[in-house]
């Protein structure tokens, strides 16, 4: 272990998230960032405790969550580490609902959609680090919320404990005819996290005015092997559409807001959660390429320590 | 004629506008507005003069404009019906800039693409009524603004006399390779009334933070036989970029102030302007087609009196 240099920090990490976002990081092709490095520590959220600091804004003790990519211990100027001050709420919340993905998931409800009460709002990846957080946003605004998951055990917990009013199994067979179901008066809000057929089948159910903010595409892969293609635009003139895509580290600005708002709802028991725990460093690649097929529940971890 | 009955007026129509829109109301299919009823009189915006008033908001004299039909005179609750205030003005000005075409050039420009000083604009039918407007507002803003228009002679008005920084012909041979000329570093609003192809190698060159105002799809035909397909949403997220729909009618709340604003601009001489006029009523469905073609320049005019 190296030592802390004047006006920096030690941080022993206790959890590591893996983010969807990594999978376009590791492509050469221009993406929203730049790519990974080679032979360089995989970038990666972190949340752990500064085990030595000369910096004057951080003591040892303290709790904070950073950018410390793949590695039990992360040295740093300070710049990105932010102090948690939550000590009632779960320090890996803070790389899921009150992380990356739920601030997402704020910044698309809160200055995308915007819900009204009574609108209709789908949800895809409907129980995942963003989704699961987008979904229970959206009820509070009065929405009515449709997930769409994969699989029934996914679907359950979505309306068990996230509260969306129905969620959609997309492995089903009869997934178009029970979306259209589920949709009887068209979509006014998609949150997209996927794309492929639910997005495509969410846009022929678009009503007057609608939004769409696209979050992800995991579907199409992040080696960008299958497009998500909209077959017309006429029908976003025609619907009056607004289709927005954002990438959430453009809205750093807002990070203290949107924590501070999912941490009183978490704190107010408002906000279900759930996660899936790797044990170790070396389960994170395993882990990682699980979470891409689908395999976690709720937003995948890695716990350090 | 009628005599106008208490609460009415009847207009003398000066001149008759022939707009895109107007093919769509053609179809029996949902658009963003009811289908033209058979056996009633054809929708259309007009401007004229109050010939006869029994309505306490308007007198004998007054020029107006509304939507009084292809018809030579029209008898009018006086809803919808707009007092023109500005007499250096010529009246058929109300139809093209300063009418809805202008209205609609004004809030894509002001409410949707906010195009900042330096950043790169295009408009397709860069002379059409819509178009030169926006190119005009584009320009006002200080942004560099790139014209899309069919054939040299439109191409050179877009330079000389709207004050287009380029115009790229989208009938010439090498079109691709223009576009990409006049775009070394992208394009950051596009304010697309075309749809096709010109819109898609837009679409391949949007710099990050990009929007695009889709105000008609003309080249994709009214009768949507002509899909404008997105290849892949992906360059959507990848660039965050922002895609709105709009139909100018959905603001009706917005129209008094943007007259003004583009009036004033019309009298200071900032915007120009060129219209075609067809000769009489029985010239309107002629001229009407032909506008659908591209053969008018400027504003599509239809002359009543």
């Amino acid at each position: 272990m190296a030592e802390a240099a004047e006006g920096e920090v030690i941080v022993r990490h206790h959890y590591l998230s893996l983010d969807p976002y990594m999978r376009g990081r590791m492509n050469a092709a221009k993406s929203y960032a730049e790519p990974q490095r080679l032979d360089a520590i995989m970038i990666g959220g972190t949340v752990g405790e500064v085990v030595a600091s000369r910096h004057a804004a951080f003591a040892a003790g303290d709790k904070v969550s950073g950018m410390g990519g793949w590695q039990l211990y992360a040295r740093s100027t300070g710049q990105g580490l932010r102090k948690i001050t939550r000590p009632n709420i779960p320090i890996q919340a803070f790389l899921g609902p009150l992380g990356m993905p739920g601030i997402a998931a704020w910044y698309g409800i809160n200055a995308i959609l915007v819900p009204k009460a009574g609108e209709v709002v789908t949800v895809s990846a409907a129980t995942g680090g963003v989704g699961s957080v987008a979904g229970q946003l959206a009820k509070m605004a009065g929405a009515r919320v449709i997930g769409i998951a994969g699989g029934e055990a996914k679907c359950r917990f979505a309306t068990e404990v996230l509260g969306y009013d129905l969620c959609v199994d997309h492995g089903a067979a009869d997934f178009e005819a029970r979306l259209s179901a589920a949709l009887p008066d068209g979509v006014d809000c998609v949150f997209e996290n996927v794309g492929a057929q639910p997005l495509a089948l969410c846009i022929e159910r678009l009503r007057d005015f609608s939004r769409i903010a696209l979050c992800g595409l995991v579907a199409s892969g992040y080696d960008g092997a299958t497009p998500t293609p909209l077959r017309d635009l006429k029908v976003i003139l025609d619907r009056r559409c607004r289709i927005e895509g954002f990438v959430i580290t453009d809205h750093r600005a807002l990070y203290p807001q949107a924590i501070d708002e999912l941490a009183d709802y978490f704190e107010d028991g408002r906000l279900g959660w759930t996660e899936t725990i790797a044990e170790g460093l070396e389960a994170a690649p395993e882990a990682f390429i699980g979470m891409l097929q689908g395999k976690n529940f709720g937003k995948q971890l890695v716990k350090l320590i």
